[in-house]
């Protein structure tokens, strides 16, 4: 089997399982007890907290732990909307966003909001002139990804963040599909919120974080979950520690990797998408010219439905459309908002590669296409 | 050091730790792909959930997983905030509920809800014809927990669901601490949602359950979070396969051990108040009259401040009320609800018992905590 799934979820590291196997069943207290195995728990939180933070350049402070990308995003949406104290009913997202974002923007456009979409260039990326005209001064919040999940593509969030704040919004970007893959650094942008996940970056599924910039006492609006005082109160539930753990070394292995790694995978993908087009000569890879984080390739095969090749490949892991969302497939909102037309959006499959990638693969891939291919047409 | 304080989280069982290791790096696919990896991952998850369900006698789609009992209570809370088709007000819980429940209903209190609390006898038992008078028909929601986490009374919520229904409210129940301590069953107790944590039954953190009667179908009020179409729609963000499996087989040790490990805990509990009895003639031991999940022990020691005993106490993990909210020590709502004096809260320590507790460690936390008081007394 080759897996090439990896913007959908990533193997947990070998580091990762071994740094938390100590917590499963021996440091198993839990970090809000104040006796010996609490503290032991507790420690070993900070410190994980000190290697997020270090991935992203902000403080450990800035850093508070949920479940995980889709929760971070609903925290500061929900918070949103639970906040009576809030005028400005205006928010502003790109066309191409994520489930976990476009949902509960749809969300609070049933409950007073007025949600407006920033348009995206044939390649997948925001125009900020256009970005410029649609952020107004009635606008609560601007949420933009910093990478598409589904293309790959950078978005200019820096810009798109400045122009905000000068208007008075707030600034989230949900940051799961540029974290670990590009140089993210929080600090730099700006950003008042963003959302990460571990799983995305060799840690394990179900712990991510809500970056705050400034901290709790930056934090607009309310907070939507409660309970217990963990995470200062933004995230209740007891703390995941070896999830915790996991989470931290995957963001050091992350930091001390990213360099050789960007190199690494973007090679490959370059590798790969040439031996397509000579393969395939009228496939459409979307978004090529784009700036985008490596690995991500998307691309359409004329006359091939994604669901009939997929059913096809029966060892090659790749994704359509986005995969995350139960599979329920449907049409990429992504695809269609770059006016890509319905039937290439259907042809279209990702194609998205990782730290354990390898060359080979690469060949193998092109092979295992070229026959699930033949078999289509046959 | 001797580890007492289980109901605020437990170790995994080997058998968990075990189960869970083949999917950190080999089956880790994404549970919502359609490819290979994705199915393995599927299965995995589909298993579990029979595992689950058959713990607490429902059917596996009446099971939803979430990140544990303090998220499944917000869900709960936060959709009939979000629900504006509700019309009914009132809430009504009980006057000893765990923060994750007292907390989501002071915030709906906040937004035009009218929260009502359960009185509960000295032995912390809710008085079932006091609670008809107060559960009128106005009554949208009746949450009350199955046994409470710092005494451990079981409370009868059979009764309580049955009334509720007859007048027409939906009925919650926080299993949390019931949930593989005694015998829990969903179907008999009619109850229409009810939640649960895997870390409290040898299980990992940051995984749980919400149990809804009848599925998805039934569930009344607005879904909070948002994203892709997980669980249902009821709780999106990627599956976490790893932590799903190990809660699986812990609920599956949890059905097979349940009859004989709950007379085994029962023993050393028997045990150990009387050596505390013995010892410390007059130290209070909380609720001692009531049923309650084998375990649990709530004592006072008059004269000695809970704060210093257990700083004194350095290899001997015990909890101080509930230890659930991030290292807060306030005093316990639960025991002056009961009708405890201040200053006996103040010192009252909670020593509960699990699965690997041995009868040798019993003798030791009376020497343990006779020193400790002679250290104080000094």
């Amino acid at each position: 089997m080759i897996y090439c799934d990896y913007n959908a979820t990533t193997p947990c590291a070998p580091e990762v399982v071994k740094a938390m196997h100590q917590y499963w069943s021996e440091d198993f207290g839990n970090p809000s007890s104040a006796h010996l195995a609490g503290r032991i728990a507790a420690r070993a939180v900070s410190n994980a907290r000190l290697q997020v933070a270090e991935l992203v350049n902000c403080y450990p402070g800035e850093i508070y732990f949920t479940t995980g990308a889709t929760e971070s995003n609903n925290l500061v949406f929900l918070g949103l909307l639970l906040s009576s104290s809030q005028n400005k009913k205006r928010i502003v997202i790109s066309s191409i966003e994520h489930k976990s974002v476009l949902e509960p923007s749809l969300f609070l456009a049933k409950r007073g909001f007025e949600v407006v979409f920033l348009p995206v260039s044939n390649d997948g990326v925001i125009d900020i002139d256009k970005a410029k005209k649609i952020i107004t001064a009635d606008t609560a919040l601007v949420s933009v990804h910093a990478a598409n999940n589904e293309i790959g593509t950078l978005q200019p969030i820096e810009e798109i963040c400045n122009y905000a704040h000068d208007i008075g919004a707030v600034f989230h970007t949900d940051a799961a599909q540029a974290f670990g893959k590009t140089d993210l650094n929080f600090t730099d942008i700006g950003c008042d919120l963003a959302s990460v996940s571990s799983h995305k970056i060799y840690g394990p599924k179900g712990i991510g974080a809500l970056y705050v910039n400034g901290g709790i006492s930056q934090w607009r609006w309310s907070f939507p979950l409660h309970g217990g005082a963990q995470e200062s109160g933004l995230r209740p539930g007891t703390l995941n520690t070896p999830a915790i753990v996991g989470f931290g070394v995957a963001s050091l292995l992350a930091t001390k990797n990213l360099p050789s790694e960007k190199l690494f995978i973007n090679n490959l993908r370059t590798y790969l998408e040439k031996k397509l087009l000579e393969r395939f000569p009228n496939c459409v890879i979307h978004a090529r010219n784009a700036k985008r984080v490596p690995g991500t390739i998307s691309v359409a095969f004329p006359g091939v439905p994604a669901d009939m090749l997929i059913d096809n490949l029966s060892s090659l892991c790749v994704g359509k459309g986005s995969a995350c969302s139960s599979g329920t497939i449907s049409r990429s909102h992504v695809l269609l908002a770059m006016g890509c037309e319905p039937e290439v959006a259907d042809e279209t499959i990702r194609i998205s590669l990782g730290r354990y990638s390898t060359l080979v693969e690469m060949d193998q891939i092109v092979e295992m296409i070229s026959s699930a291919i033949a078999v289509i047409r046959q």
